[in-house]
């Protein structure tokens, strides 16, 4: 098993390599990954054999000014945020990482996870490392100025050798190369984009392409590894396996809708789960509506496809995410209604379809449904827009343990009356694939927290069953 | 003619009587009310003939914390969101505003504008009175202590005859009581409820007192003086205008959707003005979307009635109100984009109708229409849930000089030109009054935005010819 | 009596006409002068017939920096530094305090204490004035406005004739005087310096001239009015009695050692107090050692006369003024020892003589006594350099009830045995008079908090009767 | 040479062992510390096997509140304060350094210099290790777990062979032991105290257990480990160098005057090289007075040896390290007198003596006799109590290159004339000795900065011949 509480590798990626303003585009590249990661920050700049770095806690807007931007100097640059643990002390987990070795600087930003970091960290430590940091990001490298002797390249194919798991890396080295790595697998997205100069950018998504005015190139190839530096760019390429692994969670919740992933755009495809969710499970009711924002796109899909009508009855408050004064123990429904606001004269007397994107540990999803049934809704009907999660994720995404799903121990009926509703409807595995609209989408996708089937076994080794879920 | 730069009384008063936590409700209500005024938020208290009070510029999640409503002890206390010019100095213009005379204290809590305060000042001033402000509310106070040898109620009332205009006033005296006051057209909200323990609430919008969980009294009527003490409450009233003059803005735009004026849904109200729009006004196209959020709902009823797709095909981005760093010159659409994030797949090759609740300035509306136009959509069209806005508003909304008003002085055409579109068509009058579903609405509104036809004469006491809209 | 809770008006003024970085010459002044007030400051400034201000709670360096001080523009400015209550909400009680009349603006700064606030104040209020704070300053301004028909000078002598007590003003107005005020007595000091430009410049203290390299030209007389302005500078002079009232514990205490009052350095003063006490009072010691900071200078000076040691024994802590963190329970003379460092091996076994400057409630002097007791101090006396402390100031210094002052019913035999010292001698005031080097120091001084002999009556009206200490 | 930016390591350490507030204790340790390291701080502490840790830039009363106390629960603790360059992204070089290694963690706090640390860094990068900061204190934890197959004991005993220079360690390991370390040659303090509980304290400088009310045991011998355990305390020792090499600017400067050294008192000494100071250069003048703070206690010592009148004639600024604005450029002398004040009518026409305690780059006293010039002074002579300091320190206190030593190429006459004095006059090398009141001191004291005689090799191992001083 994972240790429990380790920082989970939410994260996203960017660099940019040859642009005067390399640290500001990089600041906006991050602004638009924002959603990938709220906890912290950085940007890691390279200017004339010299990294020079800034990270803290917090939002991009709120860590970076002009001054410190105009700190990181160069044309080149690197930057992640993130999603970890939260206390000040953990300033030490942030990224970019930075470590000096033989003179040379290198700083690393990834998004990923990697199942044996505790066997190659227990290894490493054998042999002398220390470490600072619980991050796996510290364990490449170690492991990379470890086989030096095998030159620069050498001793990243080494390095990738012997990592297994989840990982989209961003590296940025004191000779000014700025290198993108994915995993054979593909599990998390990294696709490279070219500005109007000529010059190339690495993104988690491409909606932070479309910020900073590149023109998408491509999604990196599962193991692929590109270089760019002044002589150009090239790509090194590790073995790779027949089946692919791309996250499926991203097109259903993490990626951010105006994304292209594949050359699928993210927000069609959910309005498409959606459509597809309403001819899998179609119920006559008065209306539908999201739980907002990740519900919206397969809600609207969903009302198309019924031509029932569609509503924004619980209307998502702009000021949630600062921090609250704790409400008087008077006021029963808070918690809901400090984040949504529900529409009592639309909701009243009405059979509801609510469409989410998923159920996770089912505690928001049980009170909203009890708030709104507080307001006098007749029917409460739940259509989710992917199966039920029931296996943890070792590949990056917050939810590790089994404990934490709700639906890891309960069927449907049982899931249905825990959270209060008249109906649930997951949509089909099947359903899934098909919103896709990725031909073979069998072969292409990791959808282990749906069918246990992990592609990297992690941990003791043991691949356990996969669920026949089709 | 107002002075320019005049702070402008957009503003969410409310107050709570007879509750233990009456700081903390008023934290609460005044969260609920944040869309009424961002700039700045003030709460004062009273207990045992002592007022407290606290004010800042800033949201209210920012302002307060545990050890502020603290120091805000007592069951009555009321507050104040506000909108005005920014800048630390103007924390002299934060509310409530609290003033001492023989022994008393006030405290006072506005929404609205007077247009005879530049000659209440004038008057004020020649007979020794000093003012540190420039606000309204001042004047109010100013009043009512020189003639509190009319007795208490005496002098409120001798105050109300003498100022004009639009106001909605909470105010909170050294004896215990709260006051509500509204002026005799009853241009601005304020509205009566009552919690669980029996005691009184007063507040801008119904939204308020959905999150104390106070039920919904009644809207105070236009001139009505309501008393709330120990004693109970009672209500004196001002002669009224047979025409009401009640802000149909608050309708269009101002007021949160979850909340209920004068018994109607304001989303209710939205979806019906995009419904009589697409009746009035249809055009074939392949979508309808709106700039969220203030244009969802009617975007959602427009795109009912007639029968065409809704797409939320930008999307409102998270983090902004925060600060950024200003763009690098290479990034064209970044105004746009930092805001919106438009789904290219969506939108490219389409014929769209946009459907906003309001156009002002136009800027922002231009902007966006150019930005859709890059991305390659093929025809744009606008339509507007109310009629053009050719007239400043003197009662309290922000747009008080006809220059800030693109359509002052434009024809529907030029205006179309000017915006980049392919066609534009607003909401008739009639259809705007049709879709309040309010009974006699020719009656009720103050429409002076779109007429001209102004219900109080301002300044220099002409009331213009009003334009004949219907 | 005083109201109790009252903001004591211990403050430092300052003032700059006709120099283009006036508002930053002021900031150096208040920062010369903030050791007369450290809870809050502030500037305003005039240009073009605008006053601009910024104040705050806090230091001086902490509350302004480059864009503030750029924010207040023009080459007219004043200030000032202030202590009073604590606590978020007496940003109202911040000065320069700013009011508007009739199209003008007026911003004053003050340093005294009016006795007959409450009566004036309670006059205005019947005439309709309002109050927002409930400090002297705002009654002076009213009263000035009330008063404008007899124009600005007979408006300003008007208002000196009715308000009674201790006041140094400096007021600025929007047709860009700066008009200094001394109170009749002249309780507090003001003086008037001039710039290498030939421009004036008003100060509480000379040591702020010396900062911004003004010449002292002279302290203004008791009971003048100098008005600078672009034609030149002029003083009108109210009658005066013939007894001055200086406040002779800005000698002892107050004023900071490098000024200068009436012609005589503080510093030397303050030694020659010490030499004077030591021909007093001698006892034969080990060594001399002052309290640190302010019983340096009279503790050289009674070493120097005694020829003992002079010992700086318990050295002050550079960190002090910072808050922090309660200490263990098991560190009992944290209190003393946080502030001052004892040197255990200079003092252990010794018999010492401590300087002190004042005692007011002898909680501190108590507590150190003790403390230099436990680390093996053999015999503690005490020596302070001016008479016992028996009756409340009214003037202006933050001792305001006698049952703050330790001295009031207690004999020296009782105060001695109450500290824990072996012998305790005070000044007498003789000696003290003796050690301003005044001419006829009988006629200049205020020394009600030794005496009891108030020179101007307050509230009640009834002067008590004086003690025979001389 | 030694790389040039260098963060100098100038610092102050503190651990307690087995006391219930033991973070508590060391937040205390640090403050009574803080003189020896102002730009940043951490405290690490112990419990049931896991350490936690918080470090920040600032002072030590800045960085922690009760809630960050509260979250380094356990009864040991290690803290430190240091002085290093500045700059937000150099919160990697903060301390207690912590790492993890094999389920083990270990934090380090360090006081000192290791001059053959680029060979050693060099030596561990070649095996593979990798660096997150330039500090030394990386360098001895890389050794440390290096060697711990020979066990904890073993690999200490390795490491300790390996390094070179001067180091005073406080190590916290998670097994919850606290180990300290001082190097062979003891350049740099570290005592042992202990608790009324029986537990023990290790501490830079006595004054930090003084204000903890921890009794003194010793000073740690040169080449001693102690290791304190739940078994007890026990040593072990390195092989030492007969000569001994304590850092004499320890006495001259760098300790707080309150603080004993190898039992003698350090405000005590420093009022004896003044005597003998004044011994050996007396000149007939008018009054002596120190730069404060740092030359009072010779000044006191000169002063009371001639018989001359001791001044404090500068008086030092309270609010001196806050950051100021810039003055005008019409203020002369704003760098002098923001930080002291001169007493004009004291100093005007005088010939005064100044007692310096050191002169490194020589700037601030060449400015500071300027502007006493400037004042009138007639004659200003100057004093140093210690000899010339011509030789960089490569033993962590913070002058490293000869050419920020005003003394390295001037004769005493070339640097009087630099400095604008009419005599200047250092202690003696031997009266320096002599005024430290330790037997045969010749054999104890590292005073390379004045002879250049390095009792430590370093970098390119070459020993420069010494200057003959004696």
């Amino acid at each position: 098993m994972l240790e429990s509480g380790k920082p989970r590798d939410e994260c996203g990626v960017f660099g940019v390599f040859g642009h005067p303003e390399a640290a500001k585009l990089t600041y906006f590249g991050l602004y638009a990954l924002q959603h990938r990661g709220q906890e912290s920050a950085g940007i890691a700049s390279y200017q004339d054999g010299t990294l020079h770095a800034h990270k803290a806690m917090g939002l991009v807007p709120d860590i970076f000014d002009d001054d410190i931007i105009a700190s990181l100097p160069g044309d080149t640059a690197i930057g992640q945020v993130r999603y970890s643990t939260t206390g000040g002390s953990n300033i030490v987990n942030t990224q970019p990482f930075v470590v000096r070795h033989n003179m040379r600087t290198y700083a690393l930003a990834h998004n990923g996870n990697l199942v044996n970091a505790h066997i190659l960290r227990k290894e490493l430590e054998e042999t002398g490392s220390i470490f600072q940091t619980t991050m796996d990001t510290e364990i490449f490298l170690h492991l990379l100025v470890k086989n030096l002797k095998l030159g620069f390249e050498g001793s990243l194919l080494k390095t990738v050798e012997k990592i297994k798991g989840a990982y989209s890396f961003v590296l940025l080295t004191s000779k000014g190369e700025m290198i993108g790595i994915k995993d054979p697998n593909g599990f998390r997205p990294l696709c490279l984009g070219k500005l109007d100069n000529g010059n190339y950018v690495l993104a988690s998504e491409t909606c932070a392409l479309d910020l900073v005015e590149a023109e998408f190139v491509r999604q990196l190839d599962p193991g692929e590894i590109v270089i760019i530096s002044k002589d150009g760019i090239r790509s090194i390429h590790m073995p790779v396996p027949e089946q692919k692994s791309f996250c499926i969670f991203e097109f259903i919740y993490f990626a951010r809708p105006d994304s292209n992933i594949y050359g699928h755009n993210v927000y069609s495809m959910r309005k498409r789960m959606g459509q597809i969710l309403a001819r899998e499970s179609h119920i006559d009711a008065d209306l539908v509506m999201p739980f907002p924002d990740s519900g919206n796109y397969a809600a609207i899909g969903y009302a198309e496809h019924s031509a029932l009508p569609f509503e924004m009855a619980m209307i998502r408050n702009h000021y949630v995410g600062r921090t609250f004064i704790q409400p008087s123990q008077t006021m029963r429904d808070f918690g809901v209604r400090v984040k949504l606001n529900p529409i009592k004269s639309v909701l009243e007397g009405k059979r509801i379809i609510i469409v989410e994107d998923s159920i996770i540990r089912g505690t928001t999803a049980k009170t909203r449904v009890k708030a709104l049934r507080d307001l006098g809704v007749k029917e409460v009907h739940m259509r989710v827009s992917c199966p039920p999660h029931k296996f943890p994720c070792h590949y990056g995404i917050d939810f590790s343990s089994s404990g934490e799903l709700v639906a890891s121990d309960k069927s449907i009926d049982e899931l249905r009356d825990y959270l209060g509703l008249d109906s649930l409807h997951y949509l089909s595995l099947q359903g899934l694939l098909e919103s896709t609209n990725v031909p073979e989408p069998e072969t292409m996708f990791c959808k282990a927290c749906f069918d246990g089937c992990y592609p990297v076994a992690f941990d003791d080794s043991v691949t356990k069953d996969c669920l026949e879920l089709m």
